[in-house]
């Protein structure tokens, strides 16, 4: 079965997003990315940012749940939450997306989303702590917080936003066709393996 | 880094094994499974039948721990249950192994035995259910119990040998640098993106 369609899901710091794209552009496909959160964006009436900062984190179980709701939204979130209304459009814009044709696919539980369609490869980059935290600090650069709080931080909202709405655990291997760690094998090779196997499924 | 030393680790019928065997003989380098466990068995006084069983099940714990020692054994394992003393000469024969040179060693937590040596390429291979039963039924025939609890049970059993000796969780991605679901990849594909892998780290 030809895989047209890859889904990225990534560690941060682990450059998947940067494998994402380079994978796109040797494959000559869209990469989805920002295009993504904008979409969601639009469908939700929340403001981009909020979208990206929000989209792969713990679900807000708080009072405070719709304090950031836009005006209007609130009566068509039916009762959801923020967090289980941004989910259920997630879902929407990525099997919109998939339905367009050939594309990567960079984080937003896609890998879930998109489990029971067979054109799908699915990725996931992790690596080790230091790997990371150099990245993320040459990258974003420096913040009040050390970049391992970092870290940990943003892997236990990811762990905790996939547990919720896929009930499967972040980072078992069983979920994903290939998971590679980018520290050992390099980001150009991560590249050219996901580029070798989207290829090779053509000849199937 | 030059990789020269390849651990496999793999679901019970996901096809690691023939994998390994593959991955040897392209590379030109020996493949370490029975003759693995026959040194164990050598070192340990045990049958390799019995090594081979409970080499990477469930440790016993139950009054009957000592009942399959072998004449003499007994008093050498000094207090330790059969399942320990397993356990601690199969890491002192992989370590070894490991010093003879390149080699390719399939299961029996290898890949936390050499975690800390970086000419090893740590692999797990997996794949759904339905393929593993039906290859399983294929390779060693029907039995009393169905496909499903055959693997069910092999699953259980190496997740718990695996967390007692590790402390990890069997399957998670970041233990490995690259995962493989052979049933969605291929097994032959699978041998290919490792053996490209390990020519790969020469030229680093």
């Amino acid at each position: 079965m030809e895989k047209k369609i890859i889904t990225i899901s990534r560690e941060f710091g682990s450059g998947g997003r940067t494998i994402g794209h380079k994978v796109a552009e040797k494959l000559g496909i869209p990469f989805y990315d920002k295009e993504l959160v904008d979409q969601v964006a639009l469908e939700s009436g929340f403001a981009p940012k909020f979208v990206e900062e929000h989209g792969e984190h713990a679900p807000g179980r708080s009072l405070f749940s719709y304090a950031f709701a836009p005006q209007g939204v609130p009566g068509v979130m039916n009762g959801m939450s923020t967090a289980d209304f941004l989910w259920n459009i997630q879902c929407s814009v990525i099997l919109q997306l998939a339905e367009k044709g050939p594309c990567v696919i960079v984080g937003r539980n896609a890998d879930y989303i998109l489990k029971d369609r067979e054109d799908v490869l699915h990725t996931y980059i992790h690596a080790d702590k230091p790997f990371r935290a150099d990245r993320i600090v040459r990258l974003y650069g420096e913040s009040e917080k050390s970049p391992e709080a970092r870290l940990n931080e943003k892997d236990r909202r990811r762990h905790v936003n996939y547990q919720h709405y896929t009930g499967r655990v972040w980072g078992t291997a069983q979920n994903y066709d290939i998971c590679l760690n980018s520290g050992t094998i390099g980001i150009d090779a991560c590249v050219d393996i996901i580029v070798d196997m989207v290829n090779a499924s053509k000849e199937k």
